[in-house]
C-alpha cells in the first residue's frame, strides 16, 4: 500500500487526500490550522456568505418595483458574521467527516522537509515525528501579499482576512487593488453602507477577465455608488485617529483619498516559508514551486498543487490539480488542463469567464468571430430586474469552434458550466445552437450569443 | 423570393418568422391576439413574474437567519399584477420591434385555410383577403383543456389564464392537476398566503419528470404548507357563495375539499378550431397536427410547430421547431431532435430535467449507472439556505455516456444547460469530470454527480 503524505488541508490538499484514499492509498494529511484552508475559512466561502446577505438586503430594498411592501430593511452585523462563521464551521466539519470516512489520517501540525524523502512533523503539542512516505503532495497554499508601500503596516490597513471579520461596517473603506478580492469586498461593503473607493493600477478592473464585460461591470458598480480609480498608483498611506489617508498618483497628479479602513487586496503569494524547501532538491521560481502537467516537481516522489505554485490561485484549480496529483502519485495517468478553468466574480450582476478573452485574441481578430447578446433582451433577466449584462462568445472562424465564453449577468457563475463543457468537448457554435435552451431562462442567452457569432441572433438585431 | 405565411405569433411562430426573414424570405405573420402567444402573455412569462415576486418575499421573510432585520414584509397585489403586465407588455413590444426590424409583415387577424394553398385572412376590422404564399407554417398554439367534470363551468372554476389575473389572492385554492402549471401556481399562491391543495390523479406530481426528485420536491412543497393529494380522482365540483367544493375519490374513499377558487390545470390541447383544416389534406391525430422530423405536414408546402402538434407543449420546443421549419421551408436542411429538450419547473427549489429519467430506464437498470449528489453537501447551496435538493446523472454502463441529468436545487433551470449540451455532444461522465467546475457554485455538484456514477464523489460518501 502506497503511503501518501499531503501537506495542507485546503481545497487542494483535502481533495487530493480523498481521491488518493479512493484509489487505495494510506493517506496522512498534515494541516497546521483549520481544514478547508483559505477558501473555506478566510476566502471564497465567507466572502460569498457576506455577499449573499448583502444581495438579499439589496433585493429587499429594491422590491417595491416588483410589488412588495418592505418598509424597513436593515441588518445585524454580528448576526451576519455569525451566519458566515456557521457556514465555514459546518463545511470545515464536513471536510473532517469526509476525511475520516475515507480513512485519511489527519495530523494537526506543521510539516517540514528534512530531505526529499523525510518530513519532520511538529504537532501543536510540540510532539515531533519523522515521516517517510512513499509520495508527498505539497498543498501549502498562499498568504496575502503586501506591497512595500510606506505606512502599510498601520493596524487600520487590513488584508482580505481582516476584511472578512471587521467588528463593524466601516463608514468608509479604501480598497487597494481592483482584482476579484477587491471588487467582491467593495460590493459587500457598499451594499452594507460603507463609502467605498477602489484604487487600481491597471487601466481597468479585473484585468484577467474579458475587458469589455469588465468595463460594463465597472460602470454598474460605479452607478451603485462605488468610486473606482483606475490607472492610479498608491504612493503611501498615512494613519491618524480613525482616519486613513491613501496618497495616490493618477495621470501624473497627486491626490489623497480618505477612509476609516484601508483594505490591501493586491493579490496573494505562495506560502512556502515553513516547508524547509532548502533541504530538498525541489525547484521553485519567483512565484512558487515548479511542476509538470502531472503536477509533479523535479523530485519524482513529490507533487505540488494549488496556490503554492504561485500561478492560478483558485480553489477549484487546486481541487482539480489535487485529483490529478493523487492519481499520478498512485500510478494512474492524469494531466491538468487549464483550458476549462472558469473565473468567477460574485458581484451583482455576477461575472464569469472561461477560455480566450478579447484581449487574448488581440492582433488576431480576423481569425475570430465575436457574438454578443445583451441581457436587456432576455426575458428572465428582465423579470429578475437584472438586465445590465451581456453574454459574449468568441469562436474561431475556421472551425467555428467555441474558444471563449464570457457572462456578465444573473447566475453567471453557474451558467459558465456550459462554456467550460463546450471548451472541453471542442464544441462548435452550431452544436450550441442546435441544443435546446429552456425558456424562460438566462441560459437562453448563451444560444443567442452563439447565434450572434453568425450574425443571426433571434432576439436582437 | 419565397413568400412564407405563418399562422400564429407565439414563440414558435415569431421565431420562425425571424429565422425565415434572416434566410431571405418574404414573411407574413398572422396573429389574432397579442404577439408572444400564450407563453409571453398568459403562460411562462407572467407566471415567472409572479414567482419572482413570491420568491423575493419569501427570502425577505426568512432573512433573519442570514443576519438581516426585516420587521415587516408584505405585498401589494395590484402592483405585483402591474409589474407582471409591464414585463409581458415590454416583451410583446420587443417582439413587434424585432419583426419590424426583420421586415416581417404583421397582420392582426385570423387565418383560415380555403385549401392547401390558399389562406383566407380576416382582419380585426372585418376586412378579408386571400393569401397564396409559397409556404405556410402553422403555429396556432393551444388552449387550456377542461375535463368533463360536473360543475366545472362555475365562474369560480378558473384556468391558468384566470389564475394569472385574479383580482385578489384567494384565501384558499384547490388546484386540479399536479403538472408543471398546477405546481407553479400552487407555489405562487402558497407564498402569497393562500391555503393551497393540489389534487393529482397520478401517484406523484410532475409525472413527466424524474420521479425520485419529484418526490423530494413534493415533500418540500408539503413542508412549505401546500396540501398535495395524489392518486385522487375528481368526481364533481359544487359552487356556493364564495366557496367551492371539490368532491374526490382517493383510495376508494370519497371526500370533499373546499376552496374559494378552483384552478383546473390538467393540461392544454392543440388549438385547431379556427384553421379550417377540413378544407385541407393536412393529417391530424387525436392530439394535433402530424409532422415529420422536418416539421413538415403531409402537404409538402405546409409545416406545423409547437403546441398545435399536441405533443411537447413548451415554448422553447416551439421556438426550436420554428427555426427548423423555417430552414426547411427555405430550402435548407434541418431536423428537430427532441433529445436535448429540457423541462423546467420554477418552484423553490427549482427543478430541471433533460434526457432519460429513472422511469425511462425501468427494467433496464443493470445497463445504467446512477450518480446522486445531495445539495446538502454543496457549499453554495448551504450559503443560499437551499440544501433540499439533489443532482442526479444517469449514464449508460457500456460507453459511460451521459443519458439523463436531473437537478432539484437553486438555479436548476439555468444549470440544466450543461446537461443539454452533454446530451447534444454525447459527453461521457469522464468528460464532465475532467471539466473544471467553479467553486463555490451549485454547478460543482454536476461534476460530483458525474463522479457519483462511478461511486467516487469527493464531497459525499
Amino acid at each position: 500500500m502506497t503511503h501518501l503524505a499531503i501537506i495542507g488541508g485546503g481545497p487542494g490538499g483535502y481533495v487530493a487526500a480523498i481521491r488518493a484514499a479512493q484509489l487505495g492509498a494510506q493517506v496522512t494529511l498534515i494541516e497546521k490550522d483549520k481544514l478547508g484552508g483559505t477558501c473555506l475559512n478566510v476566502g471564497c466561502i465567507p466572502t460569498k456568505a457576506l455577499l449573499h446577505s448583502a444581495e438579499v438586503l439589496t433585493e429587499a430594498k429594491n422590491s417595491a418595483q416588483i410589488g412588495l411592501i418592505i418598509p424597513e430593511a436593515g441588518f445585524d452585523w454580528t448576526k451576519i458574521q455569525k451566519h458566515k462563521e456557521q457556514i465555514s464551521t459546518k463545511l470545515s466539519g464536513g471536510v473532517k467527516g469526509l476525511l475520516k470516512a475515507n480513512g485519511v489520517k489527519l495530523i494537526t501540525g506543521n510539516a517540514q522537509f528534512l530531505n526529499d524523502d523525510v518530513l519532520l512533523v511538529t504537532e501543536a503539542s510540540g510532539k515531533t515525528d519523522e515521516l517517510r512516505p512513499d509520495k508527498i503532495i505539497i498543498a501549502s497554499g498562499s498568504i496575502p501579499a503586501l506591497p512595500p508601500i510606506p505606512g502599510i503596516n498601520h493596524p487600520d490597513c487590513i488584508d482580505s482576512t481582516g476584511a472578512l471579520s471587521l467588528a463593524q461596517v466601516p463608514e468608509s473603506l479604501v480598497i487597494i487593488g481592483g482584482g476579484v478580492i477587491g471588487v467582491e469586498m467593495a460590493s459587500v461593503y457598499n451594499q452594507f453602507g460603507s463609502k467605498v473607493t477602489i484604487v487600481e493600477m491597471q487601466p481597468g478592473i479585473l484585468p484577467l477577465m474579458d475587458g469589455e464585460l469588465g468595463e460594463m461591470l465597472r460602470k454598474k458598480l460605479m452607478r451603485d455608488g462605488i468610486e473606482i480609480l483606475t490607472g492610479a498608483q498608491v504612493l503611501s498611506i498615512d494613519g491618524n485617529d480613525n482616519q486613513m489617508t491613501v496618497n495616490i498618483n493618477k495621470d501624473g497628479n497627486n491626490s489623497a483619498i480618505s477612509g476609516q479602513k484601508v483594505l490591501v487586496a493586491i493579490g496573494r503569494k505562495a506560502e512556502l516559508s515553513t516547508l524547509g524547501l532548502d533541504n530538498t532538491t525541489i525547484k521553485t521560481d519567483k512565484k512558487g514551486i515548479l511542476v509538470n502537467p502531472k503536477m509533479q516537481t523535479n523530485a519524482p516522489n513529490i507533487y505540488a498543487i494549488g496556490d503554492c505554485l504561485g500561478k492560478t490561485m483558485l480553489a477549484h484549480v487546486a481541487s482539480q490539480q489535487g485529483e490529478v496529483a493523487a492519481e499520478n502519485a498512485l500510478g494512474h495517468e492524469a494531466i491538468y488542463d487549464e483550458k476549462t478553468n472558469p473565473s468567477c466574480v460574485y458581484t451583482n450582476p455576477e461575472f464569469a469567464s472561461v477560455g480566450l478573452t478579447q484581449e487574448d485574441i488581440r492582433g488576431r481578430e480576423k481569425d475570430y468571430s465575436i457574438g454578443r447578446f445583451p441581457l436587456a433582451a432576455n426575458g428572465k433577466s428582465l423579470i429578475m430586474g437584472s438586465t445590465e449584462g451581456m453574454i459574449k462568445i468568441i469562436s474561431d472562424k475556421k472551425y467555428k469552434e467555441v474558444v471563449g465564453v464570457h457572462i456578465l449577468g444573473p447566475r453567471a457563475t453557474d451558467l459558465i458550466v456550459e462554456g467550460a463543457l463546450a471548451l472541453r468537448l471542442e464544441s462548435t457554435v452550431e452544436e450550441i445552437i442546435s441544443t435546446i435552451h429552456a425558456h424562460p431562462t438566462v441560459g437562453e442567452a448563451i444560444k443567442e450569443a452563439a447565434l450572434a457569432t453568425e450574425n443571426r441572433a433571434i432576439h436582437w438585431k
